[in-house]
C-alpha cells in the first residue's frame, strides 16, 4: 500500500472517497424513491407528514441561523483583533460545520418521510422487502453523514494547511466542529422536544383517556407523532453523530499536529492515519450494507442477526485495515492497539446497551415482573436499572481510556474515538432505519390497512427498537470518547505551540478547578432539568387540543369527520422551537462566559476566583455527570418501552391489565429520558469541549498560576 | 477571653462543654420520661416499637461489629508493618469512633421510642405540650451527638498530642472519623431499607388496595412502619451527622497541623479554633432549644416559625462566637470569614431546600397541579423538579468554597465546614422531632383516639416533613463540605510531613486521574441503584406478607382479630439487614482497593494503569457525582410528598382523586429517594475521603509522577 500513502495524495483519496459515498447515498435514494409508495390514503397521510416535517425543519433552521449568524460574527471580530491569535478562517470553518451538519440532518429526514410509505406498501408484500426498503433509507443519511463530514474537513485541510501554520490550521478546523455541534444541540434538543411531546401528548388522551389504539386516525396528534419521529429520531440523530464523527477526527489531526504523545517526525503519518481509517470506514461501511438482507418469513431473531451481520462484518472489516494502515504509514503497533480498542469498545458498548434493554435478557424482564407491584415499583426499578447499566459503558470507556493511552498517548484517545466511530457508515443506518420502520407501522394503521401488514411492520419497528437503544449505546460512548479526546486537545492547545510536553498540571485543591468542576457536575442537571420541563409543557398543550377537538369536532370518534391534524403539528413545532433555544444557548454560552470571565480577571482580584482553571474544572465536571445522566437516562428508557413491549405481547396479563398500565407510567417517563434529554446530554459535553477547543487561542496567553 | 484560650486549658474547656452537653440530654431524657405515656392501648403499641426497633438495632450493631473487629485489625496488622508509617493508634481512634456513632445512634432511637407515645399523650392536652415533648426528645439526641463528637474528639486529642507528633496525633485521629462513617453507612443503609420497605409495603397493600388508611391498626405492616421511623429516620440521621460533624473538625485540625494555609506560628491556634467553635455551638444550641414553644392553637405557619426563632438565634449567636474566638486567638479576619462563609451557607441551603419541596412554595405547587396530568407528567415533573434544585446547593457550596479559599486557604475550606456544622445542636434537634411526631401520630391513629388529637398530631408531623426535608439538605450540604476539607487533608497528608507548599499539581490528562473520576462518578450511580433495588425486594416481601395474613387470619379485616405485626418487623429486619452488607462493603472496600493496587503497582507496569492518581480521581468524581444525586433524590423526594399531601388537603380533587392517585405514585417513588439512596450518598462520600486520609501515611511513600 506504500505506495498510495503519501500526504500529497491522501486529501485526493478522502475527497474520492467521499464523492463514492454521496454517489450511493444518491443512488440508494434513486431506489428508494422509485419504490411503490401505495394507494391513494396511505400518499395523503404520507404526505401530511412531509408537509409537518419539512414546516418544522425549515422554522428550526430560520431560528438557528440567527445564533449561526450571530457566532459568526462574533468569531470574525474576534479574529481582527490580534492579541487574540484566532484566524478568520475559523468562521469559515464554522459556517460550513453548520450548513453540513444542517444538510446531513435534511437529507436524513427527506428521505425518511418518504421511505415510510414505502416501507408500509413494501412489507404488504413481504417482509424481506420491507426491511431492504426501510434500511435503505437509512443508508441514505448514514452514508450521506458521514460523506459530508469527510468532505468538508478534507477540503478544509487541504486548504488551511496550504495557507496557515500548522497550529493555525488545526486551531481553526475546530470551528467546522464548532458549527456542526451549534446546529446538533437545537435539533436534538427541539427535535427531541418535539416528537415526545407528540408522543407522549396522543397516548395520554388516545390511549389512556379515549382507549383508541396507537396511531389511530381518529387521534388528532397521530400525524404529529409520526412527523416526532422523523425530526427527532431521524434528523436529529443525524446532525448528532456528523458532529461526533467530525470532532473525532478533528482531534486525532490536533493531537497529532501539536504532538500528543506522537514523535516528532510522526506528524504527517498521525495526521493521515484517522483521515484514512474513516475512509476506510466510510467504503466497508457500504460493502456491508450489502449483507444485510433476510429470508421470508424470518423471525425477530432472524431480522437482527441480519442487521448484525452487517455490523459485525464492517468491524472486521475495518479492524484489518486499521491494522494495515497503520503498518503502512508505519505508526507503530501502539497506535493500532489504540485504535481497534476503540473499535472493540464501541461494539463492546452495543452488546452492554442491548444485554440491559432488551426484553430477552433479565434486567428488562425482572422490570417488567415488577409492573405487577404498580407504577411506583416500575419507575424505581427502571430508575436502578438505568443506573445499574452505567457501569458497562463507563468501564468500557474507562478500559479504552487506559489502554489507548498506554499505547499511543493523548494521540491514542483521539484515534481510539475515531476508531471507535469508524464503523458509523453502518450502524447509524441501522438506527436511522427505526424510525422509518415506526412511521411504517402508523402509516399501515391509519391507512386501515391489513392486519398481517400492521404485523409486518411491527416486527420491523421491534427490531428498530432494539437497534435504537443500541444506537443510543453508541451515540453516548462515542460521545464521551470524542469529548476526552477534544479535552485533550483543549489542553494541550492551551499550552502553546511547539509544546511537547504532554503532562498539563492542575493544582487539585485549586478552589477555581474544584468549583469548575461543581459547576460542569452542575450544567447537566440543568439542562435536562429544562428538556424534560419543555416535554411536560408541550405535552401538557397537546394534550388540551387533543381534548378540545375530541369535544368540539363532531363525529371525530366515529371516523365520520377527519381531526384536525395541523393543529396538533403546529403546537408541537412551536413548543419545540420556543423551548429549544433556552437549553441550547445555556450550552452555548456557559463555557464562552467562562472564557471571557478568566480572561478579564487575569490581572485583578477576580482572577483568584475564576480562570482556565474553572474553565478546565467544568470540561471535566460537565463529562462526567452528563456521561453518566445519560446512560442511565437511555437505558432506564430502553428498558421501560421494552418492558412495556413485553407485557403488551401477552405476559404479566397482557394489555389492558394492571401491570400494562403500571409500565405504561413507566414508559411515559422514559419517552423524555431516552429521546430528549438523555441523548442532548451527549451533545452538551462535545458541544463545551469543541467551544473550549476553538477559543483556546484567547486562553493559551493568560498564564496558569 | 485572652485569658481562658490557651492550649493546654482549651480541651479542659472542651471537655467541660461535653459534660455539660451530656448532663443536659440526660436532664432532657428524664423530663420525656417523665410525661404521661397515656392509656394501656397505647403503652401497648408503644411497646411493640420498642421492641421492634431495639431488637433491630441489636441485630444490625451486632452485623456491624464483625466489620469493626476486621477492620481493627486490619489497622493492627498494617500499624504493625514500619514501612507504612501507621500508628497503632488509629485502631483505637476506629473503635472509639465506631462505639461513639453507636451510641449516638441508640441514644437517638431509645428516646424516640419513649417520646412518641408521650407526645400523642401530650397532643391529646395541646399541640403546644405535644412540640415540647417532640421537641424536647430531639434535642435529647442532638445534644448526645454534638457532645459525644467533641468528648471523642478532645480526649483523644489530647492523649495523642502527649503520645506522638503532631503529625501522626492528626493521622492516628482520622480513624475516629473513619470509626463513625463505617458505623453511619450501614446504619443508613440498613435504617433506609428497613423504613422505606416497610412504608411502601404497608402503602401499597394497606391504602391502595385494601383502602384502609395509614397507620390502621389492621394493617400487619403498620408497626414494622412505626419502627422504621425510629430506626431509619432517627439512629440512621443521628450516625451520620454524628460523623459530619466530628469529620470536619478534624479535617480542620489536620489542615492545622500540616500547615494547610495557615501561617506555621498559627498552628495551634487554628487547632484551638474549630474546637471551641464547635463548643460554643453547642452551649448556643442548648440555650436555643428554649426559645422553642408555641402559644395552643397555632397555625402551621406559627408552628414553623417557633422552630426557625430557635435556629436562626443560634446562627447568630455562633456568628459573634465565631468572630470573638477568631479575634482572640488572632487568627485574622480571613479566617472569621471562612467560617462565618460556611456558617451562612447552611442557612441559606436549609432555605433553598425548602423552597424546592415545601408546598407554600411555586415548584411544589406546580407539581401538584401537574398530577392532574397522571402519574408519568408526575414523576416527569418531579425529577425534573429534583435535577433543578441542584443548583442552589451547588452554587451555595460552589461560593462558599471560592471565599473561604480566598480568605484562609484550604485551612479556611475545613472551618467552613466546622461553621456549617456548628448549628448541629439545634437543627439536628428540628429534625430528630419530625420522626417522633410522625409516629405519635400512628399511635395516635392505631389507638383509635379522638380525631382531634390526630388533628393535633397531623399539624405536628406536617411540620416534621419541611423541617426532614430541610435536614436533609443541610445534611447533604455539609457532608460536601466536610467531604472537599477532608479531600484537602487527604492530599495535603499525601504531600509528607513538613510540606509547607498546599498545591498538589495532577496532570489532568493522566489517564489514570480520569478514569478515577470516571469510576469515583460510577460509584454513587452504583450504590443508589443497589440500595433502591433493596427497598424494592423488601417492599415486595412485605406485600406479600401483608396479603397473607389478610388471606389467611380470618376477621382481620373486621377488626376482630389482631394481625401478625412481629412477622412484617421480622422481614423488615431480616431484609434490611441482609441487603445492607453489599452496598455497605461497596463502599468501604473500593478505596482500600484501588489504594493497595495504587501500592503494588508502584514500581511495574501496573503503575501505568492505577496509582495514587487514580484514588484522588476517584474522591474527586464520586463527591461531584453523589453530591448532584443526592441533592435532586432528596428534594425530588420531598416534593412528591408534600405534592401529596398538598392534594391530600383538598386541591385537584383531594383524596382519592386521580390526580391523587398519581401523587401516590410519586411519593412511592421519593421514598426511597429521599429517605434511603439520597442520605445514603452523603456517608458514601465522607466514608471514601476518610478512608483515603486514615491510609494517607502509606500512600505518601509512593511518588507521585
Amino acid at each position: 500500500m506504500e505506495f498510495i500513502i503519501n500526504s500529497s495524495n491522501v486529501n485526493f483519496i478522502v475527497l474520492a472517497a467521499s464523492v463514492i459515498g454521496l454517489g450511493f447515498a444518491w443512488y440508494q435514494r434513486r431506489w428508494v424513491l422509485a419504490q411503490d409508495p401505495g394507494n391513494e390514503r396511505m400518499i395523503h397521510i404520507s404526505r401530511a407528514i412531509q408537509k409537518g416535517a419539512q414546516a418544522f425543519l425549515s422554522r428550526q433552521y430560520r431560528a438557528i441561523a440567527v445564533l449561526v449568524v450571530g457566532v459568526t460574527i462574533m468569531l470574525l471580530v474576534l479574529s481582527v483583533i490580534p492579541a487574540t491569535h484566532m484566524s478568520p478562517w475559523t468562521a469559515l470553518a464554522f459556517v460550513s460545520g453548520a450548513l453540513a451538519s444542517g444538510v446531513a440532518g435534511y437529507i436524513g429526514m427527506y428521505i425518511a418521510v418518504r421511505a415510510n410509505v414505502r416501507t408500509t406498501q413494501a412489507a404488504s408484500e413481504s417482509l424481506n422487502q420491507g426491511l431492504r426498503v426501510a434500511f435503505a433509507s437509512g443508508t441514505v443519511m448514514s452514508t450521506s453523514v458521514v460523506a459530508l463530514a469527510l468532505l468538508g474537513i478534507s477540503i478544509l485541510f487541504l486548504f488551511f494547511t496550504n495557507t496557515l501554520s500548522p497550529h493555525e490550521a488545526v486551531s481553526a478546523l475546530a470551528g467546522f466542529g464548532f458549527g456542526g455541534t451549534s446546529i446538533a444541540i437545537f435539533a436534538r434538543v427541539g427535535g427531541g422536544i418535539y416528537t415526545k411531546a407528540a408522543d407522549v401528548g396522543a397516548d395520554l388522551v388516545g390511549k389512556t383517556e379515549a382507549g383508541i389504539p396507537e396511531d389511530d386516525p381518529r387521534n388528532p396528534a397521530t400525524i404529529a407523532d409520526n412527523v416526532g419521529d422523523n425530526v427527532g429520531d431521524v434528523a436529529g440523530m443525524g446532525s448528532d453523530l456528523f458532529e461526533s464523527y467530525a470532532s473525532s477526527i478533528i482531534a486525532a489531526l490536533t493531537l497529532a499536529t501539536l504532538g500528543g504523545g506522537l514523535a516528532p517526525d510522526k506528524m504527517i503519518a498521525g495526521q493521515i492515519f484517522p483521515l484514512l481509517v474513516a475512509t476506510s470506514g466510510l467504503l466497508i461501511g457500504i460493502w456491508a450494507t450489502f449483507l444485510v438482507r433476510t429470508k421470508e418469513n424470518a423471525t425477530q431473531v432472524m431480522l437482527l442477526g441480519s442487521l448484525r451481520r452487517g455490523v459485525y462484518a464492517a468491524s472486521i472489516g475495518i479492524g484489518i485495515a486499521i491494522v494495515l494502515l497503520g503498518l503502512a504509514l508505519d505508526l507503530g503497533w501502539g497506535v493500532i492497539i489504540a485504535t481497534l480498542s476503540g473499535l472493540a469498545g464501541g461494539v463492546l458498548i452495543g452488546f452492554f446497551t442491548e444485554y440491559f434493554t432488551a426484553d430477552t435478557y433479565r434486567p428488562t424482564k425482572d422490570l417488567s415482573e415488577s409492573a405487577q407491584g404498580g407504577a411506583g415499583i416500575v419507575v424505581i426499578r427502571g430508575l436502578a436499572l438505568g443506573m445499574f447499566s452505567t457501569i458497562a459503558p463507563v468501564m468500557v470507556v474507562v478500559v479504552v481510556t487506559l489502554v489507548a493511552t498506554a499505547a499511543a498517548g493523548l494521540y491514542g484517545v483521539a484515534v481510539a474515538a475515531v476508531g471507535m466511530l469508524a464503523t458509523l457508515g453502518i450502524t447509524l443506518a441501522t438506527d436511522a432505519y427505526g424510525p422509518v420502520a415506526d412511521n411504517a407501522g402508523g402509516i399501515a394503521e391509519m391507512s386501515e390497512l391489513d392486519a398481517d401488514v400492521r404485523k409486518r411492520t411491527d416486527a420491523l419497528d421491534s427490531l428498530g427498537n432494539t437497534t435504537a437503544a443500541t444506537g443510543k449505546g453508541f451515540a453516548i460512548g462515542s460521545a464521551a470518547m470524542t469529548a476526552l479526546a477534544l479535552n485533550a486537545a483543549f489542553i494541550t492547545a492551551l499550552q502553546g505551540a511547539g509544546a511537547s510536553n504532554t503532562a498539563f498540571l492542575v493544582n487539585v485543591l485549586d478552589s477555581r478547578f474544584i468549583t469548575g468542576l461543581f459547576m460542569g457536575a452542575l450544567l447537566p442537571f440543568l439542562f435536562s432539568a429544562l428538556t424534560m420541563l419543555a416535554v411536560g409543557n408541550a405535552a401538557q398543550k397537546i394534550v388540551e387540543e387533543v381534548r378540545r377537538q375530541f369535544r368540539e369536532i363532531p363525529g371525530i370518534m366515529q371516523g365520520a369527520a377527519e381531526p384536525d391534524y395541523e393543529a396538533c403539528v403546529g403546537i408541537s413545532t412551536n413548543s419545540a422551537i420556543r423551548q429549544m433555544i433556552l437549553p441550547g444557548l445555556l450550552a452555548v454560552a456557559v463555557p464562552i462566559v467562562l472564557a471571557v470571565l478568566a480572561i478579564v480577571g487575569q490581572d485583578n482580584t477576580l482572577g483568584q476566583f475564576i480562570g482556565r482553571e474553572t474553565l478546565i474544572g467544568m470540561l471535566v465536571g460537565s463529562l462526567l455527570s452528563a456521561f453518566m445522566l445519560s446512560v442511565m437516562m437511555a437505558n432506564a428508557g430502553g428498558a421501560w418501552d421494552n418492558a412495556k413491549k413485553y407485557i403488551e405481547s401477552g405476559n404479566y396479563g397482557g394489555k389492558g391489565s394492571d401491570a400494562h398500565k403500571a409500565a405504561v407510567v413507566g414508559d411515559t417517563v422514559g419517552d423524555p429520558f431516552k429521546d430528549t434529554s438523555g441523548p442532548s446530554l451527549n451533545i452538551l459535553i462535545k458541544l463545551l469541549a469543541i467551544v473550549a477547543l476553538v477559543i483556546a487561542p484567547l486562553l493559551a496567553q493568560t498564564p496558569l498560576t
